[in-house]
């Protein structure tokens, strides 16, 4: 299989697959009650501080709806771009747990602004009307983009100054992180992030996200959340384990550079190719282009990855922390080799 | 730590972390679309047969409550056992996500009966009651008992002959049927459940529940609930392939095997020892007994187990596929010497 | 029609009537910026307190709900009698709206106490359990019994105690304060209830309960958590309107004392009757009674009455505002007629 | 009060005030088992046939939700157009009750068309979108348009062709009809509505709203549903009288004609003003404009209405049952001056 699919069609790194066995001696505590846990969440806190709350969750859409569940009654409505994955590949989960409504905004290139997020939010005070409650945004966005520290500053500035809280969707928080030559931390931390996700599984983990609480008043009902929105491991230190992988050495950070890296390296093998235009800008492991359909078509037939918008024949490939310089070449080379091919009729 | 807390205070087995590490090669379809997926629903339907439906899930509460929310409108109720995992150690996620009632039973040794569903069953047809749905039963049950293959077919004749359906939490399905010497398969398919839970976590896995459909008419919306449900694993191969190591050579079996008879080797052990008594038929891997509060507080200084009923002073003992003979001889041996000064007095 | 069988049966007073048609003076604001319900709201207030919250509802699920809504999140739990309108003729409304697990306590006479309370809390502050949040009486009881503003305030001081709130199902609330003798709003105000229905349907009026919120924090929510839970009238005087009906002239006090004394009436006329034993305190406007099976289904020819417990052959027979004292002594009369022949077998 | 603000700050027909007062003779069984129920169940089926299942329900929010409740199961979508009612003014109700998510659509002049419907249904048989199940209009909608029975037909093939469902908001279902000239059951029965509101409220009535659920399938759940959505009315007669009245001697199609006629007026009055620009097709009571601001402000120191959208300046006029020439014309006279005094300048 030759995929730039998604950075989940990779496998779990090697030295997460020896955290989880490394992880497997003897009788545990379960639930979280355990040393591999405490020490997750120890690695966790050196990012996003000592009062960071730290609760490890099973996938993204958990990790998301849990995040979300601790901001919102169900009468409050949730803020985000209209591309946002809470919004359209969640199955509606957050719709379904919250009973909250999702008010999607359109936008370019998957990022919301206090603008945006201002004229999303009328009817306050109406009881006819829900009540814009939390701004959530993903770093980096689906189309592969990065917020700043300023623009997340902006946005959470807005929130708080009209009674609404930030959520940050970081299943890719680390691609995010190093695009900005920042630590992971610094994407929540500091910059008004109230709840976040910081995803493990798309750096390089079987299965691991981490949902941390920064505004200090959500964290008691927590546990409970977690647990009645299933979201709770029983044999946690399984789950722990790989954060304590990806925390150890830097390893979040190798991987995230490394997806970027081969992002860029694609971006830049494509360009000048006819008929091939990058669309968006490249700023994590995502290229976004479009391309000649019948292109499409022929070069699937040996790689997989999907069409975005049938509409314009946008493509979206995505790099992982497994993906090779040869795998790109290779990628690169065939796509020239088509793209040219069919330019030249 | 030495624990009869509970039998997922084990780790993992063996042959399922070496199931995951095997499954850990190159690139792969998420969300099920793997050869590893393909091949561990192979594996269950050769004991549940070819037509059943089989999803994996990613823990215990999850796989209930997709289970049950195939089976249910939010204005039918499920009859389950006053000690039902469902009813009180899921902090309430199947009425957030069903929005259903459970109607809870008083019941001696975790069972239910048509007799009991039967009474619980009132107010058909009455739009002020909820609607009677769902039987939902556990094998083997939270008190370490077991239904046997006719009280299943009775209780599923019941059930189906007044509109109802059968739902089974199997988080120790193998224990329930190593106890009964049947396969597993045999528990679900041909006595008329609907849906049931095959757990795997408990049975020696890291994390892995498979939920698995045997009401054709159920089936059609199961990806979506699970998707819904925040159950989809993103990269599903590391589920399945606990599946594919528990199902190899009859693991799922040998554990269970071996769980139940060191529950046995427990119960017996404390046979006669004064002021200790066996309350539940250990049929499974549990041993309920009843001790006077000064030993159990005694014993839990240097074992981890717990009261169960402090009105009674009963405590439960659980025994896993890791749990050691020397280990139980050493809890036994422990016991009688504690149980025998106090009973001196 | 003869009927015993609910106070619902009952048309509107004519003064409720009345009201309603006066309230029909050209335009007038909807959702309640009205006069009239400013007017309903200030005679609600006369009796709560000035601080209360008044909000009109559409019905008693409805009222019950979103009072609920305003106290509990999913993982909170409410702890009713097993005889509550709430846990057993709502249709599992609560289960729905609130995704909360109502806790059912089996208890004689429809009362809860402290100790039943406290042993129905348990799991606090383990995320397996949901946590116990509200408890929910109601007066007076499903079963025509009646709390004192004594053992009112014990639940109350008992909740407040242990972090919970005091929910009351005020439907017959009228009922219960004619037959303490007290004012309807001492049976909230003062004792430490913090949520409550005021019921007017029951009370005389064609359909209209107040919401009253006796606790600060939980103010700010409820007009959202009314419009979303679908019971905000749009043209809100008519609904306003009944409860001016009822506040003027003590028709409310009048409505109930009548009620009560006819159940009162009743119960004393079939005292002595062979066969017919009154089971339950007649405190309010209800009379339960066990009947020989063969008298319940002669008078049931002639009389609509419902049978309570098919078991016992405990049935119950309601009396309201409109019933007289010819129709009292009529049923008598058949009772004793009808039981006296059978009683002569 | 000098009120074009909306069709609910009339109040209501004398016939149905008097009608209301008829229904209160004596006992009655409740929950619509009583004589007034079904006459107006009779009545509603005299124009929506005889296969239709009528159940009246306490407000239009409630309405659409027992409605929609019976088209959905919580992953499956509602498609409507952004102006919708159920998105916009009812605070959340939908997502709250169904779980499900509302894709909302942006329509000129409010209606929905095939080809809108068929772009906003993407993602079907993939279990990480939402499947579209329902599409959602209102007729006439909340523009004052009109779909004419040949565009819900077409509307109906193709939701009916791709395996969905048509549900219909009519709350002003009757201003619908007589601006086609046809029977309100028209609207629905024969057309390819699967479930739709026949509003009741804004037709004359206090506060009534009939579900009709034309599908067969969708029947069984409805008392259910009813309930459990807090829905169903204690002393029914007093819903069910309203409906009497307004389909005796056609009362429905008076109050309608007289609404519509009157908006006509109010529309042709201000033709030709300067600066008053009328936006949509004036088609039932509602009249769509565009006034300068301070022409908007001057006139709302004397007469109610709304701003619709601030950024262009449009306001809406509504007009009801009760809406005198008298009122229309002084209003007319008011624009006309103070329009003309400010285009002076």
């Amino acid at each position: 299989m030759k995929s730039f699919g998604s950075d989940n069609h990779a496998g779990a790194h090697p030295d997460v697959l020896a955290a989880v066995v490394e992880a497997d001696k003897g009788q545990a505590l379960p639930y979280g009650d355990d040393a591999t846990t405490a020490e997750a969440v120890r690695l966790v806190r050196r990012h996003f501080g000592e009062k960071a709350e730290v609760l490890f969750a099973l996938n993204g859409t958990g990790a998301n709806v849990i995040g979300l569940q601790a901001m919102t009654r169900s009468f409050e409505a949730i803020i985000a771009a209209e591309s946002a994955h809470i919004n359209v590949d969640e199955c509606g989960a957050p719709e379904k747990f919250l009973g909250s409504k999702i008010v999607d905004v359109p936008v370019l290139g998957g990022k919301l602004t206090p603008t945006l997020v201002e004229r999303a939010s009328f009817g306050t005070g109406d009881p006819h009307h829900v009540q814009a409650r939390v701004v959530s945004i993903a770093n980096s966005t689906e189309l592969g983009t990065v917020y700043s520290l300023e623009e997340i500053r902006e946005i959470a500035d807005h929130a708080h100054a009209h009674g609404m809280l930030l959520h940050l969707d970081g299943a890719r928080l680390a691609n995010a992180a190093v695009s900005l030559g920042v630590d992971v931390g610094e994407l929540g931390t500091g910059v008004g992030v109230d709840v976040l996700t910081f995803g493990g599984t798309k750096n390089g983990a079987l299965g691991a996200e981490a949902v941390v609480v920064l505004n200090e008043d959500l964290v008691a009902a927590m546990p409970y959340i977690r647990k009645q929105s299933m979201q709770l491991a029983s044999k946690m230190r399984y789950v722990s384990a790989q954060f304590v992988a990806l925390l150890t050495d830097d390893l979040w950070k190798r991987n995230a550079e490394h997806a970027n890296a081969m992002a860029r390296r694609l971006a830049d093998g494509v360009e000048g190719v006819p008929g091939v235009t990058v669309t968006d800008t490249v700023a994590a492991n995502a290229v976004f282009a479009i391309l000649p359909p019948e292109v499409t078509r022929e070069l699937q037939d040996e790689f997989t990855f999907y069409v975005w918008n049938p509409g314009t024949g946008q493509v979206r490939w995505m790099t992982s922390w497994a993906t090779t310089e040869a795998q790109v070449d290779e990628f690169v080379g065939r796509i020239r080799e088509v793209a040219g091919k069919h330019a030249g009729h």
